[in-house]
């Protein structure tokens, strides 16, 4: 069963939250099944059978400052 | 012995140039030495006894664009 997790994630520009999208999409296949990322909100969302600590995890692997905010 | 890797990295804005701070300051004590970046020229310099490979491996898993350049 997939969930979809809330991420905060401090994004200042656009090439920050494309690498937040480039590390997640590397996921695709392992767990991960979509991601949406809004800049302006500093939200990720994650829809992935991986539990929220293995997400939280792999995003603070690109060196943002990252808070789990729950699922939708 | 430790030597000083040049990398370009693609780096939009203070946040993407940070967040690979962060990534490598963690790696201290683990064999790099010296972390350098220049925003405008999109280089990362790292002295370290790390190979060139694990260190770009390391900033690799920040989701930018990265390319070995050398040795200084």
């Amino acid at each position: 069963m997939s969930s979809t997790h809330i991420f905060n994630v401090e994004m200042t520009c656009e090439g920050c939250s494309g690498a937040i999208e480039r590390i997640l999409n590397r996921l695709k296949g392992q767990g991960v099944e979509d991601v949406s990322i809004s800049l302006p909100e500093q939200k990720v969302s994650v829809t992935s059978t991986l539990s929220s600590d293995q997400l939280l995890e792999a995003i603070k692997k690109a060196g943002k400052k990252t808070t789990y905010l729950g699922t939708q």
